[in-house]
């Protein structure tokens, strides 16, 4: 087979001239006599391409100048664990943890969030099967929440939030792992950023922190020194060894990112990415996406056939034209196209005509 | 520059061949359309890479049927503190772990012990500059100790384990980051090995940990979810995304073990490397290592110029024949040669002749 449209949640597709760039790399790094993965991580070849992936993750993003950038590992999953036992050293040991429960991943947040403290579920969806955003005027926040916890895209149950929440002088603790890099934020509005790179950003392995400088410092005397972002902090991530091919690979992708004009031009391409095919599940009552318009992701979108009995033959179909992983998450069944920033808009195109030539031949 | 020899400490040096499949597979991966680092974690095609890679260290190390192989994340430091998270709870709270102090890691790996439980040296090198390994015999070991903790390999200090500690009932934990598969070991005298993948086994951002099952289970209640071994255990090592690109080359890398005649044949190059860069050093008065001669690392081979002002001098004019990254640890300064598994016999040799003529030009 020749590259195919890859429609994988994540790990995910990754742009082909970045692929390209690093097998010709592999065995050579710019004439260095070996490849990036065998150079020393203290080195100066690696430092310099460490150095290099902060400053473009930070241009991209404009992150202010008092938010450190961290690169660490164990994933979105363990930051559910690191995020609490480095903010509550800075809360009375009652303070609760304000959650809005949007889906499976901030289900899944508060599951570790609840050994360090209280969790308060201010505003769920649940009841509408994780089908929309509870609008902020409904929230319960805590008197003196410790912080709020969001997870602004949900990857399974395929919502995103369209709006940056505001919670006063709270810290604002965002997993974006799944929609990162993917539209413009305002970084200065939250205390915490957290993101797998194995979506957006690279590949599994990484894990970037993007954390205002007064939120560092405070960890709960237990937490692992490789976990304190104050530790890692201090030693620019490198208290322990970096995933240093990870972090090339997120370099890559950054300046890549950087070619195509950037997180504001790479959004207009989203947007129309998304229309094109959330229009062609809404022209149908063959297909089905079951999330309120105005809360609809970007990035994920699941769909349901009304005959769950075609499934198997929709993805054998899919797989013969080369449209890769399009098979739900086992929590919901059904299909899921994640269209990341490194998915075309030929891509997308293919999957519409396929949705539709499916349909047709029934 | 062509391949030139690495002899960095870790990230190190990868089998050319290694290098040369993954360039070869990086945009199809055997005709799947994608790149492994663009697999869903979950399907088939890298669930299959996982469990061939699993079942290949298996095999090369002999683990008994009673020991889980899992794949995390965060390194040998990361396991410092997670190690004591997931072993205390089998003990009273007021259980000891007791150290051999044998250098750098070993210390290092105290520092985060000491938050979970009181720490007993039971025995330390640090007198002698870390030159040896103290002999068993004068092994001061606590009443209940919860483990022991060895490091048997020294990265650093370049001091390693020729003989298997014999602790009785308690666990014995070892950090085996720098000569993991350099040589034949007896897992069933271990309660866990781990140990990083960038020296040995691939690139950073895997960590392998090796546990007998009766010490999976008793967990301390604020371990991260992503670090009990249990959860990690049961969930196949997929309970966080793993670090999938890592683990393909760690499977690429078992399978160029097993084509080199396993961990056996592979160990008797490592002796004959080892002696002949040490012979080289011990040959001359202008070169010095300072360990005791039955704990030299076949691994990591620290050596000092009598005269410290030549040290940039020969630094430049290795780097000028292609043997690279021989700069010493911060610590220690002088140079250091890592001659882990992939590099060659070739390579030791041209590092050896280098030493002469470096010696013979002055």
């Amino acid at each position: 087979m020749t590259r195919a449209f890859n429609f994988s949640a994540g790990p995910a597709a990754l742009p082909e001239e970045v692929l390209q760039q690093v097998a010709a790399e592999m065995l050579d790094w710019r004439g260095s006599g070996m490849s990036v993965m065998e150079m020393s991580h203290r080195g100066s070849q690696f430092m310099s391409i460490m150095q290099a992936a902060q400053q473009d993750l930070r241009e991209l993003l404009a992150v202010p100048s008092n938010y450190r950038i961290l690169f660490m590992q164990g994933g979105a999953i363990a930051q559910n664990a690191i995020v609490p036992m480095n903010l509550l050293g800075r809360s009375s040991h009652t303070a609760a943890i304000d959650f809005i429960h949007t889906g499976h991943w901030s289900g899944r947040s508060m599951v570790d969030a609840r050994k360090y403290a209280p969790v308060n579920i201010a505003a769920s969806s649940q009841d509408t099967g994780f089908a929309c955003i509870p609008t902020q005027t409904s929230w319960k926040l805590s008197q003196d929440a410790a912080y709020v916890h969001v997870c602004t895209n949900e990857t399974v149950h395929g919502v995103e939030f369209h709006f940056t929440p505001d919670v006063g002088e709270v810290p604002l603790v965002a997993d974006m792992s799944s929609h990162i890099l993917s539209r413009e934020i305002d970084v200065s509005k939250y205390g915490v950023i957290f993101a797998g790179a194995q979506k957006n950003m690279g590949i599994a392995g990484l894990t970037v922190v993007i954390v205002r400088e007064d939120l560092i410092g405070h960890t709960l005397p237990f937490c692992p020194s490789a976990f304190d972002w104050k530790i890692v902090a201090d030693h620019d991530s490198m208290f322990n060894t970096p995933p240093t091919f990870a972090i090339y690979m997120a370099g890559l992708v950054f300046q890549w990112l950087k070619r195509q004009g950037g997180v504001a031009a790479v959004e207009r391409r989203n947007v129309e990415k998304a229309a094109l095919l959330y229009d062609c599940l809404d022209a149908s009552d063959f297909y089905r996406n079951p999330v309120d318009k105005d809360c609809r992701s970007r990035m994920n979108v699941p769909f349901f056939l009304q005959q769950p009995s075609l499934n198997e033959a929709f993805l054998a179909g899919a797989q013969e034209r080369g449209l890769l992983q399009l098979r739900g998450h086992r929590l919901l069944g059904g299909m899921r196209a994640s269209i990341y920033n490194a998915m075309s808009i030929e891509g997308v195109q293919a999957l519409v005509d396929y949705l539709r030539e499916f349909e047709r031949r029934l």
